[in-house]
């Protein structure tokens, strides 16, 4: 099947994928005077004394804003703000399907940092908490953080941190097959970008020693003097070794590969090289950095990618509804790091006895965002 | 009944009214790969390609934003954007059930005009058209126009233009009730906020002849020196005989009275002192300017108010739903007043033979949106 060209018959013939539906009728007078006015007046007036009554009388309880500039979507990059709205729609639907979430994607007409933050601290009194998407680093990083400190909702980049949470639950699990502690594996991230960034952070949150990190020049050292800000703060924990050189150096003798770059930059060799039992988390999408039948035939222990269509699916469906269920329902107000490890920790949970082939649930098992929402 | 008892009631037992629906199904793998990655790139890159597209491929054909800073919200006031929010989702289902349009509230964090407009330009890709809400005057009028000259989508505040619409309407089926030019008949309007000065607007495009209008200071006059700039402008085709005077003066030997102030203000004395054949459309809610029983029995001929418990129901229901419908089925990017001439004429006609209790149609006559839309 030619995915693209179907799912372009899809919404044409559904003008999209998601709709309003009203919870109540207004079929009489009453009904009527009840859901608008004179009735209205009465929620309004409990509001207007006490704000907080908001999340017991209108949708807001329930709801999340997608929000995307548009600059990095998919693998497709900067497409704009209109092109991004079917994915948004898309997460909107996961949200709603899988966590009971309603969602609203919101795509932006502006790429300023500033703007994006006023803009979105302007409309966040209509939401009870906001899914940033699909924004390019390193924008995102500072987007997200200033407006977690503005905002009494809580603040998520699912590219960033959902990422981040699944790839764990999936090394946790890996550590069950090989018998290892995981902390003890020497890992390398091929990637710099939001979401290598986030899974570096949440490794070494959970007590990984070794990680080392590379962008499209190498890997990240002390000795480059081209980093930027945010790639010099990584050096404060990974490379403590201070190695210097590419990805077929990098990978040499390491136990882990995490891969958040680009189609086929692995290779055959590079698998050899690594150490015994070795395990690739290939995320590049939709062609991962190696495929699984190569790195196996390397021989690599362990195989996940993004993909649906191979064993060991890395899917942030895993996480996001269940963790924005959770913050509604306990009206949490910030994600913070020990939300992340309990959710990991909570997905790989799911998979009871995890075998080479299951490090991880599938994205259809219907357990997994309750006991996520459940973990928060 | 306590309506607003019973309306916080429901809005508890519901958590407001609203909630988002998926059209499309994500039960499977194959349905997830054309909802989401890796189908969703299909419809992504063909609006990349040709922007218009979007109005094919995503809700956002179908989608209206109604947004409110909470300013004015109902007879309420400045009760701020979480206390609007239960108006704003009524409105939203109204949009629905009455025009299958979809609709999302969206209230706002901020009271300045620059803000509001600029975060308006901000999130306007996600939508067709924008429904501007309860913004108080005159902010108002400056965000609406300079709104609708940055965007190319159509831009609605249907406090003031949907008002001036029905209320047009119930005046063009008083001129066949009473077999008069109602154009030749004398006005008199009652306040000068948004919704008082749209009706002017439109009454005077549709012809009328005189038309004076009273803030709480009097009648709008040259001899004024206190009035704002807008008001200034009111004068170009009101009041060409310049008077001055109170309610009381102002009434006197006109045809028309249309409240859009306060309760009780109308006195029967005053209504006494109008012509032969007085038509009174007293707006103010929830208790309008005289009660219909008691302006009857002072010689008012025709009686509307805003309420859904006597005859002749100036409710902007009858307006906003189907011309949303007919602006998004017909893509148009801007409301001029032809189209709000001819909505008006399409909901008067759908009275076949008006009569004193009966000059506009009932805010449940579900032909009048269709008939409405086909008119734009």
């Amino acid at each position: 099947m030619n995915y693209q060209e179907e799912s372009i018959k899809l919404h044409f013939a559904n003008k999209g994928k998601l709709s309003i539906a009203s919870k109540v009728k207004v079929e009489t007078k009453e009904e009527l005077s009840l859901a608008y006015s004179p009735g209205v007046a009465g929620p309004c007036l409990e509001i207007a004394k006490d704000k907080s009554k908001v999340y017991d009388l209108t949708w807001r309880a329930n709801l999340v804003a997608v929000i995307s500039d548009g600059t990095a979507v998919l693998g497709l990059g900067d497409i704009g703000p209109e092109a991004a709205l079917p994915v948004m729609e898309g997460k909107c639907i996961l949200l709603k399907e899988f966590g009971g979430v309603d969602a609203v994607p919101i795509v932006l007409n502006t790429k300023d940092t500033e703007e994006i933050i006023k803009t979105i601290i302007n409309i966040a009194p209509s939401f009870s908490g906001i899914n940033l998407e699909d924004i390019s680093a390193p924008r995102c990083f500072e987007i997200e953080e200033r407006l977690q400190e503005a905002l009494d909702i809580p603040v998520f980049h699912d590219d960033q941190h959902g990422t981040a949470i699944v790839c764990l639950a999936a090394l946790i699990n890996t550590g069950k097959v090989l018998n290892k502690d995981i902390t003890k594996m020497k890992v390398v991230i091929n990637g710099a970008g939001a979401a290598a960034v986030a899974v570096s952070k949440l490794l070494n949150e959970y007590g990984f020693e070794n990680i080392l990190m590379l962008d499209t020049k190498g890997v990240i050292s002390k000795d480059r003097d081209d980093l930027n800000p945010s790639k010099v703060k990584l050096l404060e924990y990974t490379n403590k070794e201070n190695l210097n050189g590419d990805l077929s150096v990098a990978v040499q003798g390491r136990d882990i590969f995490i891969g958040l770059s680009a189609a086929n930059v692995l290779t055959q060799d590079m698998v050899r090289s690594m150490g015994k039992d070795s395990v690739i988390i290939a995320m590049a999408n939709p062609n991962p950095e190696i495929m699984p039948n190569l790195a196996k035939e390397a021989g690599a222990r362990i195989v996940a990618t993004g993909r649906s269509d191979f064993p060991n699916q890395v899917n942030n469906v895993l996480g996001f509804p269940g963790i924005f269920r959770g913050l509604l329902d306990k009206k949490v107000k910030k994600v913070d790091m020990a939300i992340k490890l309990k959710a990991a920790k909570a997905i790989a949970s799911l998979v009871e006895s995890p075998t080479e082939e299951m490090v991880i649930p599938s994205p259809f098992d219907k357990r997994v965002a309750k006991v996520v929402a459940d973990s928060i």
